[in-house]
This record gives C-alpha cells, structure tokens and sequence, in this order.
C-alpha cells in the first residue's frame, strides 16, 4: 500500500513501547522529527523486524527508492511492515512495484487503502468525518488493521489519519499523544504488544480556507480535537471487535480510584485477565475474578468499599454481594454481545474505561493451531 | 483439613499480594507476628473472599472452636478458604466437624492431607525430605494445591512445609521469604494473582537433638535452607505441570539481563504471553514471539545482542535469525513435553528462571464452559 501526498503533509505519530521495535518503526521515529511526509509504505507478510542492520539496510533501500520515484527526499517516506519476524525482507520486491504504486494512486481508494493492509483481519477498517475548522470544513479519515494473526507471528495494530487541515506537526503531536491514550492505548486483545505498533497522522493542508493551527490548544481547533478522538475511538473499538476468535465486545468502566492512573491500571489488569476473558466466553456473570483482576493490579483498592456491576446490574456493594443480586438477570445480561463491566472502588476520583474482547477455543486455535 | 501440632510450632508464610484478600489471608498474616501454630485448618469450596465483616467473624468463630477442640489460643489457629468469592461462609459448618477432625488426626496422614485440599487437581502434590541439622538428621515435608479451577472462581495456589528441626520463626520467615522468589514466585500458569494464595512452613522442633535455630543465615542450617528450596521447587513444579489445561512444562531460562530483577521481569513476560503459550501448544518454534515478549516487558534489551535458543537449538543469534537454524530440528524439539526457551539479553549478569505450562483450548475449556 502506498499513499501519496502531492505537498508535504505535516507529520506525527506514536509506536510501540516495544524495547525491540521493528526497522520500519526506528526509521519513522528518527525521521518523525522533520515533520515532512510526501509517501507512505505499507507491507504485510514480513515484519522486518529482528532482522538487525539488514533490516535497516532495506528499510533505506525502500525510502531512497520511493523518493526518486516521486522526487522526494528519503526521511520524506514513512513506512511500516506487518509479518513474521525475523525473515530478512526483500526489498528489491517492494522498490520494483512503486513506479506502478504511485501511477495508481486516487484520492477515492481509501477503501482499498484500508483493504491492501489487512493481514487476518475479517474486514477493512475505516471511519471518516466532517468538521468545522475556524470558518471552514475540513475532512478527517482513518484507515486501522488490527489483531488478525499475521502468519506465523503476533497481531500488529496500524492505523492511519489523513486529514485536509492545515495543521502542523508541532501542533498533531500533542493531539495524536493525547488522544491515543483513551483509544489505541485503552483496547488490549491478550495483553501482547507488537514490535511494529504504529500510529500516524498526516495534515495535507489541502483546505486552503482553513486557518493554520500551529499550536495543539488552539481553541479554534477544539471541534477538529474532538472529531480526531472520536475518529481514533472509533478505529479503535473496530479492532477490538475484530481480535482474534472474539465473539463479545468488552467495556471495562473503572471509578472512584485513587488517579487516573490507577484507574486504568485496574481496568487493564481486568481486561487482560484469562479468567476474566474466559468468563466472558462462558458467559458467566464470574464477579469473583473481577475482584481477583482488581487485587492484582497492584493499585490502593479497599475491599469493603468496592462496587462491581455488570451492565446495570450491581453484583458486589461494599465488598459483598449485593442482597438485590438476581443470578438469572445477570446470567441474561452475559448472552449479549457487548458487556459493561463497571467496577467502582469508591476512594478517588479517577476514572478510565478499557475495551476489550472475550478469550475463545477459537483464539487458542488461531494462534496455537498454525505451524510456521 | 486440620493438621495439629502437639507442642506448639514456629510458623512463617508468605501469602498473595493481591489487594483484596481472603478473609482467612488476613487472619493469619495478623496472627503470623505471635509466631506459634497449633493448628492448620483449610476448607474447599467457599474461598471466604469479598466476604467483608462476615467473612472475618467466620473465621474468628472457626479459630475459636478449633481454640477450645484442642486447648489452644484462637491466634495459635491458622487457616485457608478456598473456592467461591463472595459467598458468605458458614462457619457452623466447619466448627461442627473439628472434634472429628481432632480425633482422626494422624502422623502418618501427609497424603490424605494433599488430597483433602485438592479441588480440580488432577493429582494430590507432595514432597519430603530428610535433611542433616547440626549433628541431628530432621525431616522435611510439604503439600500444595494448585492450579486446578475452584468452581467457579479462579485457580488457588496453597502450600503447606512441616518440619520437625527446632528453628524459630525468626530464622523461618527470611528462609522461606527468601526461597518463594525462586519458586512459587517463579510460576505462573495464567498470570491471575488469586485472592487467597498461601504457603505457610511450620516448625514443630520434635528432633530434640537438633540444634536450636534462631538466625536465618546461622551456617548449621545451610543443608535445612537447600533442602527447603529444592522442596519448595518441586512443589512448584507440581502446581505448573498440573496447570489447567497444561500439557507441557515450560522452562523460561533469562540471561546477561541487566539486573535479576530485569532477567524475573522479562521471563514473567514470556512466560504470561499468551501468544507464547499458544504457540508452545501448537508445538510452534515462534521465536518471533519470544522477540515480542522480551520487547514488551519494559526492562532493557538491544535487539543486536539478543540470542534465542529452544532446548540447544540456537534460533536468534545478535539480533538475527541464526545462520545454522535448522527449522526442521526446532520443530522436532518443540513436540515433547518438556520445553526449554532459552534468552541472552547481552548486556548483564542478571539471570532467573521462571516456569509455566502451554495454552491450551482446555484452559479456555474448563474456564469458559462453566456457568455458575
């Protein structure tokens, strides 16, 4: 997949806290800083990650190829690469078909955009929207591929931002920051962190009416902050209900911690937990490893002032099971396909909300059945 | 289960670290200080968690029953509840049996004693030895529960040592503090912490001719301090091979890290990936995956010094795939029962090794078919 820019869009972007991130993320990060795209590169099949100097040899390769297509400098070309690990990659197999690449560019193929970076993911995600800029309408789209295994190795999470507005990197870094930490960074499938986690965000500034925003807090970009959350959320919550032999779609409210912080400490570790997961499957209102996912996430949390819900249905209050607790309602409750968990541990006011999806036979297949 | 103790024994434990333990965990961590058992009590069935000041009067009136049975002091009676969260426990129950339970008691008991605690086991877990203490011989025995589901709350791990050497609790706590990091706090099935996991060791001093131990370090004890850790790790090991739904015993051995704490960290974070887990299952060599989980677990490592071995095989060597990996003799490696992933980070001294079991569909089986 290759997107074009036919100015220099401005730039930003978050990647994996990966300690060993692929050689597409260490070149993007390095070039992030001048904050100038003209094209971006996407690859599945082959990770180029592990894959040492090579790796980074033909990451290069690509760019200085890319760049001479278009006429464009090499730390203009952003790139990611989504496969197995630790197979040298072929470079020469991508800079042979970016001539054609960029011949076929369109501005109407996001869908295909969204398509071309699918691995095992059971459909194209993408989300766009409509939004006041100062006195003009700028466009902003996403496309996401998310935790389809990618054979034989882990699920890599990709999504891509593009908008029209003029807004500069200086300012989309912050935004992107802080937006991602209540959308990518608020879904977990299994816990399992991609060494090629990538984030992006490209600002053509084709909506020439538009005024340029060059600092994040510009109050004149609020509706286009709030449309930027929503769009990532959106994306976001795609792939979660996408992950691997998911069947339930799992909302994790946390309130009353001692922080924002510990909140989504709590909610993560309840997330994240095999037997919370598991019960989800079996549908089964199991509020006992709630309080077990709670008590190991290592945050202050007070037994007896603890409230768990499900749905709208309160299980636990004070630390012990509700007298109104009705079994066969919350056993009901476990047959839907979206459940709202809402832990509440009354000593703060920090508050988060986490997403996630059930752990099925069919994740254990997908992922334990393969031989590479 | 009641174990008696005729004289009263030296006692030490070490017991989960979740926020919201069982009533009985707090119990005995109260009463561990005055450092004399007479008694051990443990039920199956009700794990007298998130049970709030019901659940601490169960235990308070199941103390003082055991107390006035065998002419004891309520706080020289230690306990464990293991089972449902969140049911009220019915203290008369258990109360009323203890006269029974006195009179059979037995010094020949152990086995029965492991089974009596076994919930979904598959097989009762024990261990003895006879160590040398001063000029004297004494014996060394344990039992434990383990990761076998508690319909239909979580896994929970119990572990029980008797020894007849004379050593205070004193000298016990830091021994046995000492030696959990290398076993029991170096397993994990699933990485759920439960509410009431438990290993208590007490210390009747019935081998009169052994020398009184009252320092932890004191170098006659050395034989006693090995022979406990080999106990404690064979234990553990029983716990993980008997994992749910386990079918290999998987050996997580870290290396050149930057600090032990590093090296726990990053084996903790292979060994709970369940990405790992799935592919041992599959009998996939994914080292990939092992890439993934050394870069996600926040401690330092350098993708260009990271080498990968399963068993001898060496399949990551500097950062890359190894040039004489022989994919075939992988594959062959991982079929057996017993796997070993070996990982040298290159930077350090730091080493530890951590053990856990595959990722089955029958986890997810015995996890998420149940309903309450």
């Amino acid at each position: 997949m290759m997107a074009l820019f036919d100015e220099p869009a401005a730039v930003a972007g978050v990647f994996t806290r990966s300690r060993c991130p692929s050689a597409p993320v260490d070149w993007c990060r390095a070039h992030l800083k001048e904050g100038r795209a003209r094209a971006l590169i996407v690859n599945s099949g082959n990770a180029n990650a592990f894959t040492g100097g090579v790796g980074a040899k033909a990451v290069a390769h690509v760019a200085e190829a890319a760049a001479r297509t278009i006429g464009a400098r090499p730390g203009e070309i952003f790139m990611a690469s989504t496969g197995v690990i630790g197979e040298p990659l072929d470079a020469a197999r991508i800079a042979n078909v970016l001539d054609t690449l960029a011949a076929d560019a369109r501005p109407d193929r996001l869908m295909d955009a969204a398509k071309a970076i699918m691995t095992t993911d059971t459909y194209p995600k993408v989300a766009a929207a409509r939004v006041r800029l100062g006195g003009a309408e700028v466009v902003i789209c996403g496309i996401a591929k998310g935790a389809g295994m990618i054979a034989p190795d882990m699920a890599t999470m990709l999504a891509y931002v593009f908008t029209d507005a003029p807004i500069a990197s200086s300012a989309l870094q912050p935004m992107l920051s802080k937006s991602v930490e209540r959308s990518f960074n608020a879904i977990t499938v299994d816990s399992d962190t991609s060494t090629s986690d990538t984030l992006m965000i490209f600002a053509t500034g084709a909506a020439k009416n538009a005024p340029a925003i060059e600092d994040g807090r510009d109050p004149r970009a609020m509706a286009f902050r709030r449309a930027l959350d929503k769009l990532l959320l959106n994306l976001a919550h795609q792939v979660v209900r996408d992950g691997e032999g998911a069947r339930k779609f799992i909302a994790i409210n946390v309130s009353g911690a001692a922080s924002r912080r510990a909140a989504k400490r709590i909610a993560l570790s309840i997330a994240n937990s095999p037997l919370v997961k598991t019960a989800c499957a079996g549908e089964d209102a199991n509020w006992g490893r709630v309080v077990m996912a709670v008590g190991k996430a290592g945050e202050k949390a007070e037994r007896d002032k603890l409230d768990i819900c499900f749905g709208d249905i309160r299980v636990a209050h004070h630390g012990q099971r509700d007298a109104a607790y009705d079994e066969a309602a919350a056993s009901a409750y476990m047959k839907g396909d979206e459940i709202e968990i809402g832990v509440d541990l009354g000593l703060g006011r920090g508050r988060a909300t986490v997403w996630t999806c059930d752990l099925t036979k069919e994740y254990v297949a997908i992922n334990g059945d393969y031989r590479s």
